[in-house]
């Protein structure tokens, strides 16, 4: 089973996909999305909307694994997201395959231990989880880490983590990562 | 020129497509894009980007107008407003086409001479200025409103209100409005 990772954002999007066969999970690859910072606003958009709809067509996963939106932020910074989140989604419905959402203090926990965890440990962890010659960038991380979150515990994931009392540093290390594609 | 407005919403987008000829303004069409409600968010959000895409292809609008977002809003409804946004403005990205905005205030003075003005008398007037036989439902009033500003005052119409002093509603009078199509 193909689980690819979105990390919406207006000026970079994150992406990043893995294999799960069995316990076993593989990485297949990851990068960042940027939109040439000189163009339109519905040309940036239609950027991110065509590249995501290319991978999903070119890499067929089953599953796409985003971040849950928590509204801490104010109402400027909530429409750039949804702008960026609305072409992105557009995509993902295009392409046909379910969409499920995780809070990123899931994903941080589940990656790491630690539901606070900064970019630079996320990093680290996914470097180290998917056996990654070097880390991979920060957007592209977050990206991966949603997909090991979700390939970790399956639709099971998308609970709240509350009442989950289970070690979720010590289920990941239960999975046996594989090698690079 | 034909120019495209578009209302968008995440329940419903409205949108309307007029052609200027010369100092004349015709009706070409108008509707409201529904996604079915029971629908995911990916599924709605690819239901807007695939209509309003069809639309463009078929009409072969020069420009589209959309309005232009002021945040007195919540983040809340800030993000689902721009996930909505998002999907439809990647899809005029996608059509190749430019991208004015305009302001709502600016639409209502331009159109019914008041930039306070209800949807009731958005409708009656875009009705009235555009020959139709019944008024069209409140969304597509507003994405017509859009189209039309935009139509009597070309690019000068994305300028800020402030500053200009001829009479908005004098200027719209003074078009020709033709039938519909």
């Amino acid at each position: 089973m193909r689980i690819l990772g979105v990390d919406p954002g207006s000026g970079a999007t994150g992406f990043g996909l893995i294999e799960r066969r069995g316990h076993t999970v593989f990485h297949l690859c990851h990068g960042v999305l940027r939109p040439p910072s000189s163009a339109t606003l519905p040309e940036r958009l239609r950027f991110l909307h065509a590249r995501l709809l290319a991978i999903i067509e070119a890499e067929a996963p089953r599953v796409a694994v985003v971040e849950r939106v928590f509204l801490a932020s104010n109402p400027h910074s909530a429409l750039v997201l949804g702008q960026a989140r609305g072409a992105l989604l557009a995509s993902l419905g295009a392409g046909g395959i379910r969409v499920a959402e995780l809070a990123a203090r899931q994903v941080k926990k589940s990656i790491t231990g630690n539901g606070a965890a900064d970019k630079a440990q996320m990093q680290a962890m996914v470097q180290r989880l998917l056996s990654l010659e070097v880390a991979p960038p920060t957007d592209a991380a977050d990206a991966l880490a949603l997909a090991l979150t979700y390939a970790q515990a399956g639709p099971l994931a998308e609970l709240p983590v509350r009442g989950r009392r289970r070690s979720r540093r010590r289920a990941m290390t239960g999975l046996v990562l594989g090698r690079t594609r």
